[in-house]
C-alpha cells in the first residue's frame, strides 16, 4: 500500500455499467522527505482511486493496488485496480510524528 | 487507475484468436502539472488498451490495469492487462477544473 | 499492454518442467517519440516474453503482462508474466502512420 | 520480493472493516549500493505493509507485493497488496556480509 | 519475465511458516547495453527471488513476477511474488551472442 493525498475528483458518465455510483478521487502518492525525514512530500504522480470511506480533499489515505482492490465488500466485482482502504490519522517515523490529521 | 489521453490505434491481424474484434487504442498516461496544478500533462509513456466504450482520439479516459481489466463483461476471458473503463467528462483539483471535455 | 520490438532470444535448458518447448524472446518496450510524435523509440528496457505466434526478430509485437499472460490457450498453466498476444501491422497516431510492417 | 527497512507506523481508525487490528508499518525498500557493493542503501521510496511477525523499527524485512500478500494465514481475505513475510537476519553478496542483524 | 544475475542470498529465521526451507536469492535485473548492444548490464535494482532450480552465484536466471510465481509445483501456495523459472544458457541479440554461460 502507499500513502496518498486526496487532491480532486473525476466525473465520468460514459463508463462500464458496474462503475455507476462509485466515487472516483484523484490521489497523489506521498513519500517521506528523504533529507529532513520529518514530513511527507508528493511523488508528483497522479492516480485515480475508488473511495468507499467518505474521504475528502486534503485527507491522507491508504491506497491498495491490484487485484486486492476488489477485496472490499463494495468493490468485489468492479473493474478497478486502486481503492482507498483507510483514512490516515497519523504517520510516525522513529519518534517523530510526520503527519497528523489533528 | 490513471487518466490517459487517447492518441492513436494499433492494427494487428496475426494475434491470439480471442482478441479478434477488439479495438486496441494507443493511450498516454497523464498527470497533474505539479508546478501550476491547473492542467493535465503527459507522462511521456505509451500504453495500449482495449476499448469497449467507443472512445475517440483526444478523449481522456480512465484506464484500469492488471487482472481487473478482465472484470468487464466484454473482456472477461481476454489476455489483456489494460482496458478503458470510462470516458472522462471533467477533472477537478481543489476548486479548479483542470480538464473539461465540454 | 505495450508495444515492443523483438530483438533476440534466450536459451535455457535447466528450467521449470512446464516451460519445456516454449519460445522465449527478448523484447524491448517502445514508446512514441514525444518530441516528433512520428516514430516509435526504445525505452531502453529489456524483457523476456513467451511467443506462441511465430514472431521474428525486428517484429513489433503487443505484450501483455501479469496474470493475463496465462489467458491464452498455450500458456494457461505456465509460470510466466509476459506473452506476445499480437504481431503489430501498423500504429497510427492522429492522422500519421508511425509504424508500418509493410 | 524486496528488502525494506521498517522506519515507522501508520494509524488509521476510519478504514475498511476487515483491516481492524492489523498493524501497518512504514517500510523503505533498500537496494545494494552499486558502487561499493558492501552495504544496503535506501531507494528513497515509501511503502506501507501489514506486519504479522512482530517486526520492529530498524528491522530489515522481506516484503511481498500483489495478490501473494494474501497468501499468509492472517491476511488471506484482506484488501492489501504488501505484507512482511520474514525478518532478515543477514544478507550476503558474494563472500561479503552486507547486512547482519547481530 | 526479466533476466537477472544471482549475486547473493538472504537468511531469515523469523518468517511466515510456509516459507521454511525455501532458498531466497538476491538477484539484480539486467538489461541490454543500449549503446553497444553487445552485453548485458545491471539495472542497479535489487530483488529477492525464491530458487527451486539450484541456481548459484553469478548465474543469469529468468525471473517471473506476480501471481505467476505461484505457478510452479514447489511454490503454489507460497506468499511470494518472484521465482526463478530457468537458468540462462545464452542470450542472443540479432546475430550476436551477448551472454554465454559456457
Amino acid at each position: 500500500m502507499f500513502i496518498a493525498r486526496v487532491t480532486g475528483s473525476v466525473v465520468s458518465t460514459q463508463k462500464v455499467a458496474s462503475m455507476t455510483g462509485h466515487k472516483l478521487l484523484v490521489v497523489e502518492p506521498y513519500r517521506l522527505n528523504g533529507e529532513t525525514r520529518d514530513e511527507l512530500v508528493t511523488t508528483g504522480r497522479t492516480f485515480i482511486a475508488v473511495d468507499t470511506l467518505g474521504a475528502g480533499e486534503d485527507d491522507y489515505v491508504l491506497i491498495v493496488q491490484g487485484s486486492s482492490a476488489r477485496l472490499t465488500p463494495e468493490t468485489s466485482k468492479l473493474p478497478i485496480d486502486a481503492v482507498i482502504i483507510g483514512i490516515v490519522d497519523s504517520v510516525h517515523i522513529g519518534k517523530q510524528n510526520v503527519y497528523d490529521r489533528e
